[in-house]
């Protein structure tokens, strides 16, 4: 076993050339291990065995830097550089993260979890080893799917510009996430099949330099390859057929499926835990009204998986034209959804929490200046979604709450969830955000309220002194101090869903003076420019005491949700004695 | 005279084709008549006269759907669609505003300012258009500056593997604002000069067709181009070779100074309100740096001229490889400066506000997630900055103040900036950026504020009562606001510079509760989701009163910014009247 041996790239180079198939297989057969014991990322993985086996032969990191596009592609590299323990180990397994990490190992460069953001990373650290007059070579190693991100164009435009080295390495493997979408797959395939001889190559187009290379798992192919542009003296694509999945069938056979994962039994690829139930509160929606309009228009970019769109169905309305994959291109879809609803078609466009932060801009400009009537699902947001801090939505009001024009809701259940659709795609008056719920709960009444009338919030108790106004999933956790609350002081607290987060209801925070001296927010995504701080302005120069919980501002990750807000003063027990005390306090005052 | 009898598309195809040319020179003549009278963009608007004409004898506005990049070449076709009399009559010059405006006309389908973002809107167009099984052309027109920015790539591979009608005009004119960079501008060069026919087509190898004009001012051939490709049943661009400036000699020969600018004398171009003076404190600030540490490297994203780099002397500082233009591709250039300070360059990005908001993601992620210490500079932000609704700069607080490691700086004197750019350039800790003020104020000391202590914030003036906290380029009005309440009541107000917007000075409002019952914040951005606000829930449960004052949501437009403000009740009449009328208030209490 050479694997054992292999403490960092050093003890690579020092095998035979012959020998790094083995590793390769070695290196193949730990990823196995733990991916099939604990999940992850298994295809992007397993395609880069032997392409990562030959750059750590050929180049010398840390000093030659290698930059990973998203990086969960990234754990060869990481067993290969010091890591190994975590994924030969079980009691080990959980000591290294799942993107590349600074903070395990000075081969680590970046924290990176957003796609497209390698080649102008790199670029700016060539640009900064020229400044300092030094010689290392700078690799990016990026995906075919991430080549559908903007921000990756925008890093080979400049760098068909740029004169000094930089080594850009194109892992296609044919698939994004789901399949790829974008007339630049045609050309990648026109490439893999002419032997990247074919006319109209966008690279060389771009003003770079090119190489193709079919056979992506031969290892002293690709270390010849590698070592005919070390120390090239301008931008190279080195474009390498891959085979995502590749050494377990299964995963080679479908690629969507086992682009990442549950544990399961390596045999067959069946799941250790079962096949997981998939909520279709957000896929019934869309299919709803795709059917029922026949202008509608659903929109994904890359992710359509997070709608609910999978293998047959998806393809019958990919057919229709109607349900659109962009690709990982954010930015046009927000703008396709403006586009569309200007036209007059309901627009809607899905698209989780941390990557909506891609389109800000967009957002913004195209569709909210301009007030078309489109409809975005923010799926994931808050605590209860991803917990990575390379994938964090806990940000979603700071980047939506202040955009003119916008409305932007949040259902507690999945009947407002409904009805909220139903609202947003049917007007015509405004951009609708809405702020899809993690976990639907069913509150067991069908919703009729009117969403067209701006800013009403929803008093879901009445009760004094205190009234607590919790966002979207902390609803359920309010009526639970409510219940508390009672039983311990025999009165009732206010609940009130604010069901709108662009705005406040005033007539409702006037009334509250009434009957109370404090108002408590409770919001699962950060505090700092939050929901709530827009209650406590509201009250400032009142009387009344208002009190904000929402989470600490940090790169959060590896997370529980219900700790994190426990951790931030939000849970019913923590609650009732701040209130408690506060309103003990305001008597005194 | 032509021009006299178009009202609107309609009246253009009563004319026989010989009489386009003439149309075309009297359009151009009125274009000059306004731009010289009031300014404008010069160059973009004079170099698509002769298509915009062959545009509108072809297609047919508004069935046809038009939808123009960035909108500033615009000019042309309001002459053209109905809005003559605003360019011919001097009275009404100010009727349409510099973008196409949906407000003014069925011919304007969105307010559009920032670049790339035509084709996907006209993808959005398409698809809806698919799905009411219209037949109307789809028509995009984008300039060869805005093809550097990601959301156009995205736009043009969606449209790659789109199987319907739209025709992308790329108006090659040579020119981005600045000169243009990026190695696309390689491959257009070679398209131009081969007459369409090189290998390599970047386009093509996007799965789009393709065909090239080279005489883009020959009315006849570009409405015959046009006329071949209406109706057409897939995507194609045409690559329509154009003169920025074209008919006004001066113009044609320095692009650049000629993208935009004041009235102008137009026989000679010499101006007729004088040469402009611009400040140099940050252009200072930039070339010391440069010229100082051999390591720094600064990066804008295609406005050198915002940063004060023109001429000779910004050649020379682009041919240091440190003073680097990445095209219109804000995201490129935040990853940049990320990758440039994690290797260890003192990295600075220059952005304007409204640009700014193009590259959320890239600041979160790509930098502020990975704590690299790169400075950002913030240009015109805030009510003192650009004043059309395409390009605000009120929001720049709702997107920085919230996000986890940045600091971000705002100074308010001359001194001020020196000494934090200063810091910002030689810390290693965190990105800084900062609030660049519009207008430098010199204080008149220098600043020796170590600015390494986080969250301190300045009391510029002690008093009692209330303390008013001014962000930035609004303490010249507190310290005024100050004079004045001294004169009427007596007594001094604290005056605060808050400094730091990532963070509150909880030391110092604590202290503040001793002598004083209000806090008055002032902003210069949106009030919703700013920095007031955050004074507003830290004081929440106390009895302290905060009032909030900064602008209203919206999106704002052709404002004056003292006015605008005013309006927000920040002006020294408006805020003695209120702070009296609380302070009198709280005693009665």
């Amino acid at each position: 076993m050479y694997l054992e041996n292999i403490n960092g790239p050093e003890d690579i180079k020092k095998l035979p050339v012959e020998a790094l198939q083995t590793l390769a297989d070695e290196t193949r057969s730990a990823l196995v291990g733990r991916l099939s014991a604990i999940g992850g990322h298994v295809g992007s993985n397993l395609g880069v065995v032997e392409l990562t086996v030959a750059l750590h032969y050929v180049f010398d990191s840390p000093r030659d830097k290698i930059v990973w596009d998203v990086s969960h592609q990234s754990y060869p590299h990481k067993i290969l550089t010091g890591r190994k323990q975590a994924y030969l180990d079980p009691a080990h397994y959980r000591d290294v993260t799942g993107f590349t990490n600074p903070r395990e190992s000075v081969h680590d460069l970046f924290t990176i979890g957003h796609t497209a953001t390698s080649i102008p990373l790199a670029m700016g650290l060539a640009k900064a080893r020229d400044a300092f007059g030094g010689t290392e070579n700078v690799v990016a190693v990026i995906g075919d799917g991430a080549l559908s991100g903007g921000e990756a164009y925008e890093g080979l435009d400049c760098a068909g510009e740029y004169g000094g080295n930089l080594i850009i390495i194109l892992n296609d493997n044919e698939q994004s996430v789901a399949e790829n979408h974008g007339g630049l797959y045609r050309g990648l395939r026109r490439l893999r099949e002419s032997g990247g001889a074919c006319p109209d190559n966008l690279f060389r187009g771009l003003g770079l330099d090119y190489r193709y290379l079919e056979e992506g798992h031969d290892v002293p192919k690709l270390a010849a390859l590698f070592e005919s542009v070390r120390g090239i003296d301008h931008p190279i694509v080195l474009h390498i057929h891959t085979v995502k999945g590749k050494g377990l069938p299964y995963a080679e056979a479908d690629r969507e499926e086992w682009h990442s994962g549950s544990p399961f039994n390596v045999a067959d690829g069946t799941p250790k835990n079962g096949y997981p139930v998939y909520d279709t509160t957000v896929y019934d929606s869309l299919t709803g009204l795709l059917s029922r309009d026949e202008h509608a228009i659903v929109l994904t970019a890359g992710t359509p998986r997070a709608l609910g769109f999978v293998g047959e169905a998806r393809a019958r309305w990919a057919a229709t034209g109607r349900f659109v994959d962009v690709g990982i291109a954010e930015e046009c879809a927000m703008a396709m959804a403006s586009g569309a609803a200007k036209y007059g078609s309901p627009a809607v466009f899905g698209v989780y929490a941390p990557f909506l932060q891609r389109t800000y801009d967009q957002l913004s400009h195209d569709l909210c200046l301009n007030d078309n009537p489109a409809a975005i699902l923010v799926l994931l947001p808050g605590a209860y979604g991803m917990k990575s801090n390379t994938h964090l939505g806990l940000c979603d009001i700071q980047m939506l709450a202040h955009v003119p024009n916008l409305v932007y809701l949040t259902p507690a259940y999945r009947e407002e969830y409904r009805r909220m659709f139903d609202y947003a795609t049917t007007q015509r008056s405004h951009p609708v955000a809405i702020r899809v719920p993690v976990r639907f709960i069913d509150c067991g009444r069908e919703d009729d309220t009117d969403y067209s009338i701006p800013n009403r919030a929803k008093v879901l108790r009445e009760g004094e002194g205190a009234a607590v106004i919790a966002v979207g999933s902390l609803v359920p956790m309010a009526l639970a101090l409510a219940d508390a609350w009672k039983q311990a002081m025999g009165c009732d607290l206010t609940v009130i869903n604010p069901v709108f987060l662009t705005g406040v209801d005033g007539g409702l925070l006037e009334s509250l003076k009434q009957r109370h001296r404090l108002v408590v927010t409770l919001e699962d995504g950060e505090l700092d420019g939050g929901y709530g701080q827009r209650i406590a302005s509201w009250y400032g120069t009142s009387t009344m005491k208002v009190a904000n919980f929402g989470i600490s501002k940090a790169f959060h990750t590896d997370f529980n949700a219900e700790a994190l807000l426990a951790e931030n003063g939000i849970s019913v027990p923590k609650l009732l004695d701040f209130i408690e005390a506060q309103l003990a306090d305001g008597k005194r005052a």
